[in-house]
């Protein structure tokens, strides 16, 4: 097959993207040839940046671009709450809505026996370690609603029981088998009011 | 809304690709974490070698990482015949189909009143100018077979009448309102059998 070598070798680094097969990286180079070269040389600049800076937050496993994120390092924040989240799009997700004002602490994954995930696989030891003083009141788990957000939350729920703290979770205004991320923000507001205490 | 600052201009960027929003962008953020440091460097690197080398072809303007590309710069081809085309993508399609030896002459456009494109926008001036010389024996014309391209066939179809050289189109084996380069090979090939004479 003839193509110039750049072309080429774009097309194929390209399709390190979900979904993006050799058909559509070959647009998005065409597309790309139209564009400004400073338009190309930003989003060349801004994936290395990315690379290089983000990681997960020391206190919260959030990501960051600082060691401490954004949101731990803030004295702004209610301190009496955390909000356990599978991953860091829920955090962002849950910023988006306005509607808490305590601090996170993202898992990473949820326990799953048959992919092989643990709960020692998981950002737990932490929360248990570090994290949980008498400022704490209550602990919110908001967790995707599926087989494996259930089992992290009952594991979750048990493992705190020994701690005088309040442990909630979302309520199931939440429909099974959906993503957090992809809810309506008032149908999340609506859960958070509606949030049970669970032990 | 709180996201991390390289995260957010990574996803910015992304958007400059045909047809992502800031959902996807943000899907394909994601992903390119998970990546290792080595392939997303890599597609940066790309993206700036691919912008600062391709350019187009001096003598038959299609896209390519030299002033001369590699076919213009063959000696193995058939210097017999031109076949020309509406862009870099049908050289590369044609390419794949390992019918045609000659060399190429890439218009980088199709006439257009509507669209306000006339002749003098598009890289026809050259190919008179230059590159018909008394080697040349026949000019194939491949052009989308839509009403631009009957246009454009017509007007080079006109320039060329003064000159002693074969003019061919490929035959209507191509649905009309398709585009060349997501036809099927074979379909392709028949086309080129049984192209006519037009002048």
């Amino acid at each position: 097959m003839y193509l110039p070598k750049s072309f080429e070798n774009l097309v194929n680094n390209l399709t390190i993207l979900p979904g993006i097969g050799e058909k559509t990286a070959e647009r998005y180079v065409y597309a790309l040839y139209e564009k400004e070269y400073d338009e190309v040389e930003n989003l060349s600049k801004s994936l290395i940046e990315f690379k290089k800076n983000i990681k997960n937050c020391s206190i919260c496993g959030c990501l960051s671009d600082f060691d401490i994120c954004e949101i731990c390092s803030s004295e702004d924040r209610d301190k009496s709450t955390i909000c356990i989240v599978e991953d860091s799009k829920s955090v962002f997700f849950i910023e988006r809505t306005n509607k808490y004002k305590g601090y996170y602490h993202v898992l990473n994954g949820l326990i799953s026996p048959i992919e092989g995930i643990n709960p020692e696989d998981l950002n737990i030891e932490s929360l248990v370690k570090d994290r949980i003083n008498k400022g704490i009141k209550e602990i919110i788990i908001a967790l995707n609603p599926s087989i494996e957000g259930e089992v992290t939350s009952l594991y979750i729920q048990k493992i705190l029981e020994k701690f005088d703290v309040k442990v909630s979770r979302l309520s199931y205004g939440i429909p099974m088998g959906s993503d957090i991320e992809y809810l309506d923000p008032i149908m999340i507001s609506k859960a958070w009011d509606d949030r049970k205490i669970i032990s």
